[in-house]
């Protein structure tokens, strides 16, 4: 019968016409058959890439969608998608599209309750979805042929939309049950609907009359800002008004931060102090995408008045204190382009400081210590435009901070989920993403703790499998030194085992083509980076830092003491 | 004030009385605090493991409960807890009694439903308690210092009974919350209550009675005689009756597998067919701590009567039809031991076969190749007595059965939730289970597929930091062959990174003092197998094994047909 296709070829197709080329996961007995429908699309880019284990792949799949907008992963029935589980509970506190398919068993094994291996030995089928439940914007199982290529529409379109991971259980027989072909002809519009001309019409209307009465309005670009795709019109709106713009730490690489109106990172009170005066002083804060966490806040230490902001948000608006539903921030900024007046925005724009931070020697350390204070703003100048920079919860997700991007830099890390080892896998999605754009040159470089790399360390294995070629820097300072400032100083449990051998670690992963470095001084550094075959990455290379063991980024030793009192409270 | 403790002194001292040495996991920040309170018990051999990661942390504690009885794992808030969740889904299918305790934000950061970091951003503090409710017994969180020591008394008590995990939630706070340490002067009874007499006594009565009437009874012992520890017990009986006896794939090692009564492993309709016949045309099964799923019953394709069946459960017996609800075995099989007349049972004992396996080569293939068929039986003969031997999911768990054991070997698997990865962590934390018993000199022997390996490699290298000195063998066979059996003989997600340098791995994670061997054929095995020095155990070896990539075990052949079938249906 003509209109018709397989429902796992169905699935597949959709995705790659979402753009997503590299089907993430690891195989099991449950999703074999639906795996075998990938060569189906018939599409050579179109394939799949397995990785070590699930949760790594969830991760991977994190870092893949935050730089090619979507991305999907199979895992198996009960032991995949549990050990998947909290990569994809990430993805969900931090607004990252994620499609997560499971093999499951048969419709008919199911209706039999049998005992089937990978269950809990209850017969309960339905457990593993619920518990899936509170880290999917949506969940659907397939069990109807019929029905199926609607419940995938709307399973996709609800992750691209909410920007979060969406579950779809796919029977080992479901895959294979035919469904209506007709919707494929063309793309699905997983955009946002227009908003309401009514509500939206009263919140424009507001917010330029907000813009015109305010003497000095600041911008404040946030994670959901990345997420939910609005950095195109939020760049516009600054080349527009020239108001002073500034990102937090979950925005940073929204903005091009070698821009004239870019002034830096706030961070609440542990910001820089010029940078937290003129931003609370502001009488008039623009906020896009705002995701208030506590690392991402200074442990919610923003001084600012609810009465002189904005908040642009993904689905409402908040100004002052009136919440409007159901308002996407996107139409509102694309409006306000057409509506605001460039030079009566220029001439309130006040004139910044800009964002120079200089590498140097933190005090109590000799000059030839690699101190994060000395090592994050050269790391910065070692960037080029259009890398793609992860850095690990811990350190390095504070260091960054301190490191002025060149334009079009991507920057993933984990600030409100933050789970250790998160890096290392969603740099290997990353680079992959890369791999699959239509810009493939870029570099992606990893900044790692060894506390941290332990945790997923296989997955670099997968970079070399792929034969990508990242550069991988690992700061090893003997143990997870995030942790001690938070509690634990000296104590045993923040030890981790010293002696892996990071110079080995790309040969014993079989890289037949590699380079690693041990770097121990900042002359050292500095030789390196100068190192024109290094920086043209052409092979996977590894650089291990030493780095003291209770030095830390300036703004993790704040935060860490801002944490280790509220969990003393 | 007198006969007050801290919450965390009181819940480690209680562990400890319980035969806990190694408090497991990874540290984070809302536990950190908690783990302070270990060096308070005060014992030296009390103290914290870190594992690599919460996943192998869980899998670890899951073999190291295997081993001792019970086992610990401290996991932090969300990331964590979410981490292992995978592995304590498999303890609690498989029966494994694991008490995860989970450092939370402070009860005042929770009242306030603050944005922390690890949560989902909707202020919801309680939902990964839900989460792992369905994988755990019982769940409590320590909110009143109170009520502290009675909750962890009784999250304890049902962790044992029930073998199952248990979770306790610790807020930061709340560790530190005082409460009475008067119930400490006392070991907790975990031991079940005795059965209600009357209850029991119709059962006791029906049992003998039905083994008295019986011409040729047999015994049949699954994994749930081994988690409910009614092993001894059991043994006694075959002692007094001398019936045939056989374990299940679960309930393998559970019996001495060179005494004169035991005959072999029975499968359903994939056993050798001796065993089948003996088993299905017996008149009376006596079957102890049954787990019937699929990969332990071949299937279901048990072809025994329930007419002729007695079932003795850790809760509940069933005779033929009838269900007794709240009548453990333990008590019955202990007053049966007195009533049953030993020369009356022992007239009725059929001689056995015996079970007794060579290695033979299978068809196919050269007397070069390390065939499955060749290397079980000959791994069989190098094991020796309290040998604790961890196998894979995979072609190993299959291939253990046509290994005999020499006496009180403790194999370990998990052949119900089959998580592939699971026996890397699983025998780290077997090991460790060893050196905290009282016979700490008996060797750990994995043996794991690369497949596998690949998922949870990095807890070798916990071993290798604990200084401990397991053999480890590497089952080299290009990637995952029990799925390619099943579905996709050479489908490429079946492949795996094969480039890994075994040879390497120990040097890699820092051995200092350690031997790495390859061997390609049954001559080299041979001779690996006489070699004195290997057999001492006396650094951490690694033996890469390469096998033909599509050989497999006979009976893993014939439950991959099974397994495909169902997934078909």
């Amino acid at each position: 019968m003509a209109g018709e296709i397989l429902v796992g070829e169905y699935l597949f197709e959709r995705l790659r016409q979402l753009g997503v080329k590299s089907i993430q996961g690891v195989p099991g007995d449950f999703n074999l058959t639906l795996l075998d429908l990938i060569d189906n699309v018939g599409d050579e880019s179109f394939r799949w890439v397995g990785n070590t284990n699930e949760l790594n792949g969830a991760y991977s799949a994190d870092g893949y969608a935050r730089v090619k907008g979507l991305s999907a992963i199979v895992t198996t029935f009960g032991v995949g998608e549990l050990s998947a589980i909290n990569g994809l509970a990430g993805a969900y506190s931090e607004h990252v599209p994620i499609v997560h398919i499971v093999g499951m068993p048969s419709t008919k094994a199911q209706r039999t309750g049998a005992l089937l291996h990978h269950t809990l030995g209850n017969g309960d089928f339905g457990i593993f979805v619920e518990m899936n439940r509170p880290v999917s914007a949506y969940t659907t199982v397939i069990t109807d042929g019929a029905e199926a290529s609607k419940a995938i529409d709307e399973a996709l379109t609800i992750c691209y939309r909410k920007a979060r991971p969406v579950y779809i259980g796919v029977p080992a027989d479901a895959g294979y049950f035919k469904t209506s072909s007709d919707a494929l002809k063309k793309p699905l519009e997983v955009e946002e609907p227009e908003n309401d001309p009514l509500s939206e019409q009263e919140v424009l209307t507001t917010v330029v009359e907000m813009i015109e009465k305010s003497k000095k309005p600041v911008i404040l670009v946030d994670a959901c800002a990345i997420r939910h795709r609005v950095v195109p019109e939020v760049k516009q709106l600054i080349e527009l008004t020239h108001f002073p713009s500034y990102v937090t730490p979950m925005g940073k690489s929204a903005l091009d931060e070698t821009a004239k109106y870019f002034d830096g990172v706030y961070v609440g009170s542990i910001s820089d102090p010029d940078v937290k005066e003129r931003i609370e002083s502001t009488d008039l804060l623009l906020s896009f995408g705002a995701l208030k966490s506590d690392f991402n806040t200074g442990s919610f230490s923003y001084h600012l008045s609810q009465q002189n902001s904005i908040e642009f948000h993904s689905d409402h608006m908040i100004i002052r204190y009136a919440y409007y539903p159901d308002v996407s921030m996107k139409y509102v900024i694309r409006k306000l382009l057409n509506v605001l007046h460039p030079q009566k925005c220029q001439a309130k724009a006040a004139p910044v400081l800009g964002y120079h931070i200089k590498p140097k020697h933190a005090s109590g350390y000799t000059e030839n210590d690699i101190t994060q204070s000395w090592f994050w703003p050269k790391f910065g100048e070692f960037l080029k435009p259009k890398d793609v920079v992860v850095t690990e919860t811990g350190t390095a997700n504070f260091g960054i901070l301190d490191c002025r991007f060149p334009p079009d830099v991507t920057a993933i890390s984990q600030v409100l989920w933050g789970s250790i080892g998160y890096s290392v896998g969603a740099f290997f999605g990353a680079a992959l993403g890369v791999r699959d754009s239509d810009t493939p040159d870029r570099r992606t470089i990893l900044v790692v703790g060894d506390g941290s790399l332990h945790l997923t360390a296989t997955e670099i294995s997968t970079c070399v499998r792929q034969n990508l070629k990242p550069i991988i820097f690992v700061i090893n300072n003997d143990g997870y030194t995030i942790e001690r400032l938070i509690h634990g100083l000296h104590a045993g449990y923040n030890d981790i085992n010293t002696q892996w051998q990071y110079q080995d670690m790309l040969k014993f992963f079989g890289a037949k083509q590699s380079r690693s470095y041990r770097v121990k001084t900042p002359q050292e550094i500095e030789k390196l980076f100068k190192d024109e075959q290094f920086a043209s990455a052409d092979v996977i290379q590894l650089v291990e830092v030493i780095m003291p063991k209770l030095d830390a980024p300036r703004i993790l030793v704040e935060q860490a003491k801002l944490t280790s009192k509220i969990n003393k409270e």
